[in-house]
C-alpha cells in the first residue's frame, strides 16, 4: 500500500491534520497515512526542512511526503511536487525542501497546477487540505507527476541559505546549534565526519559550560552531567544524562559551539 | 476499508485513545482508524460540536465518527448513534452532535442498547472504550444501525443553544468569538455570507483593537499586524501574520467582535 | 493484518515516532501501526510499565508492542522480546515489562541478537528505530521469536520493585498515589478488590483533604467537588467533577492515600 506522510506545524492531535486525512481517505481509500511529525514550530521552515531531510530515507520508495509549513498560504508562492528516485514530496515552494537531494540526477520538479483535482471551493488559509492532500491522493491512485503541472528545474526551487558547515579556526571546530529536540537535546551543525581530523580527547564549550565527555551512550555520564555524543542523525549532539541539556546549559538555536581536541580547551 | 475516526478530549498521544484503537482493531481488523482530533479542551462539548461539524464532510461516506467528550460518563446520559446519509456518529447524548444536520431528511437516530456487544465488565469512567468502540467495530463489520437499539427522532437529541448568528445593529455586524485555534487564530461566529450585504471597505473591532485589512492571505499583512480573513471553514477569522492573534489582541472565547463597512469605525 | 503498537516517551507528534513508522512500513508494508501512548514522562520506566500492563489486553492476539522508554540506550542493557500467549513485546531490559504476566506458563523471553536485521549503521541514541522497529517488522513478516536470539527465562528480566499493595492498619487501608493522568485524575495502588473487605460508607483522606463520596460516576459529585471512583483499570481513583483533582488536592505521585469504612475518618 502507498504511504502518505504528514509533516506539519499544526501541533499533534489537531483537527487540521484530521481533515487532511479525511480528504486523502476519501480519494485514495487504500493508502496508509502516517503522521511523520506534527511538532514543527509554527512557521519554522528551517526546522521543517531539517526534519524532512533527516526522515524521508526511512520510508519506502513511492512514499508521498506532504509538508505543510506554509506561512505564505493564499499568497503568491507556488505549490510544488518534487520527485527523487521514486520518493515524492509535496510542499509550498518556500524552502522546506532545501536539504533534500535537489541536485540528484533523478530529481524532478513540477509546479502543481491542477485545479480540477482540488477541493472546491479552495480556502484561502488551508491549501494542505484543499490542494496538497488531493494531489497526493491522485498520485497514490496512479496519477503521474507530469500530470500535476509544468516541469521546472529543481534548481529553481526557493532554498534556504545552506546550513553553514562548522569552521576550523586555531585548531578548534566552530559550529552552531541548529535545533533543540523534545528531550532538550542540543543538535549542532557538526557531523560525525567533521570530527575525524581531530585527534586526542575532544571537549566542547557552549555558553561558558565545558563538556569533556565524548560518550558512546547517555548513561556514560553521571545523572545530571553533560556529554557529547554522535546522535541518530550522525550529528554531534550535546545531551545531559537524565536531564534537559538545553535548559541546564542555557542553550538556544543559533548559539556557537566550539569543539577542540587534545585537551586544549 | 471502513474508516473509524476518533475525536476526544484525551489530549494527543494518550493511552486512552490507544486502548480504544486496541478494542477496534481486535474486533474489526480491517478498519482504518483515523485520529480526527484529540485536542478538544477537557469536557468542552461546545468545541467538540464545532470541530466534528466542520470536519465530517471531508471523510468518505460510511465513515464512523466516535466523539468522546463525555463528562457525564457513567451517569444517566444515553449513548447514541446518529446516521446522516451514510455517515455515522457515535457519541454521548450531551450536545456534541448539535451542529450536524439533524433535520436532514435522511437523519436517523438510535439509542445504543446492546450490552452483548460491550466490553465486559463495563467500567464506570470509560464508555468510549467499553461501549462506543465495540459498537463502531460492530457497524464496521456489517452490523446495521437498527441493531444497536431503539430508534428515536433526531429532534429528541440534547442540543446546545444554537450558535447565535451575528446581529446587524446601526449598520454594524455584531458577532462573538467562538474559538481560538492552535495557531492563536480567532474564530468568530460570522460566516462569509454574513458579510455579503456590507459594502465598502470592512474593518473589525475587538477588545479596543481596530483591524482594517480584509486580506486574501495572511502575508498581505506586515509581520505582527492583524488582519481579517475568510478561513478554511468559510468563517471570518482574525489573525496576525506570523503571530498569535489571540495573545496579541487579548482575545477570549465569547468576546464581542464588531464589523463595519464603509470606513465608519 | 498484524498490529504493531508504539509506546514511547517521545511526546506526541514527534518525528522520532515518525521515523520508526517509516522503518516498519518499509519492511512490513501490510502492518497496521498504532500509536498506543506517546505521553510517557521522559525516562519514566515505572509509568511506562503501568501503561503497557493496563493496555495490552485490549489489542488482538499477535499484536507486537514496542516500548521505547530507554534511558540506557547505547549502554550495556539488553533488548528483549517477550511473548505471552501470542502477544509480543519488544523493549529494553530495564523494567518496563515488569507488570506483564512474566510468570505465565506460556511466557517466553529472548535476548535480541540479530544484527543482520538491524538498520546499518546502528546509531548510539535511537535503538527504537534501528533495532526494535526492524525486529518487529521481521516478526510481523512471519519471523519466529526463536529467530531473534537466545531464549532466557522471563525470571531473568530486570523488574521494578513490585507495586506495593495497600496495607490494612487500624481498620484503615493505607495506599499511595501511583500516577496522575492527563485529566488530573489521581490513580492509586488500591484495586477494587482491596475494598471488598471494608463495609459501611467509604471515605478517603489525601493531603489533609477528606473525600466522602464513593461515586458511580463523576457527575454524582457537584462540579468542583472530589469523589472516589473505581476507574477503567479497576483501580480506585480520586477525581474532581469538572476539575483537575491533582491540582485541586495538591496531589503528587508517591503521596499516601488512606481509605476507611464506616465513617471513622
Amino acid at each position: 500500500m502507498t504511504v502518505i506522510t504528514l509533516t506539519t506545524d499544526f501541533g499533534p492531535g489537531s483537527h487540521y491534520g484530521g481533515q487532511m486525512k479525511g480528504v486523502i481517505s476519501s480519494r485514495a481509500p487504500r493508502v496508509t497515512i502516517v503522521d511523520l511529525c506534527h511538532t514543527i514550530r509554527r512557521h519554522d521552515i528551517a526546522q521543517a526542512a531539517m526534519i524532512i531531510a533527516s526522515s524521508w530515507r526511512f520510508f519506502p520508495a513511492a512514499a508521498i511526503h506532504i509538508v505543510v509549513v506554509d506561512p505564505g498560504v493564499g499568497g503568491g508562492r507556488q505549490i510544488i511536487l518534487l520527485t527523487v528516485n521514486g520518493h515524492y514530496f509535496i510542499a509550498p515552494d518556500n524552502g522546506v525542501l532545501s536539504h533534500l537531494p535537489l541536485a540528484h540526477s533523478l530529481a524532478k520538479c513540477f509546479i502543481i497546477q491542477r485545479p480540477d483535482l482540488y477541493l472546491k471551493p479552495i480556502s484561502r488559509t488551508f491549501h494542505g487540505r484543499d490542494i496538497m492532500a488531493p494531489v497526493a491522493a491522485h498520485l497514490a491512485s496512479g496519477g503521474q507527476p507530469a500530470d500535476c503541472g509544468p516541469e521546472i528545474s529543481p534548481r529553481r526551487l526557493i532554498t534556504l541559505p545552506l546550513i553553514p558547515p562548522p569552521k576550523v579556526k586555531d585548531g578548534q571546530l566552530h559550529g552552531i546549534i541548529l535545533d533543540i529536540d523534545s528531550f532538550g537535546n542540543i543538535i549542532t551543525n557538526i557531523k560525525a565526519a567533521d570530527l575525524t581530523p581531530l585527534s586526542g580527547p575532544l571537549a566542547g564549550r557552549l555558553n561558558n559550560h565545558k563538556i569533556t565527555l565524548m560518550a558512546e551512550s547517555y548513561e556514560q555520564a553521571a545523572p545530571g552531567r553533560a556529554l557529547l555524543i554522535i546522535n541518530s542523525s550522525d550529528t554531534l549532539e550535546i545531551a545531559v544524562n537524565k536531564g534537559r541539556a538545553a535548559d541546564l546549559l542555557g542553550a538556544g538555536i543559533g548559539m556557537p559551539v566550539i569543539i577542540e581536541a587534545g585537551g586544549r580547551i
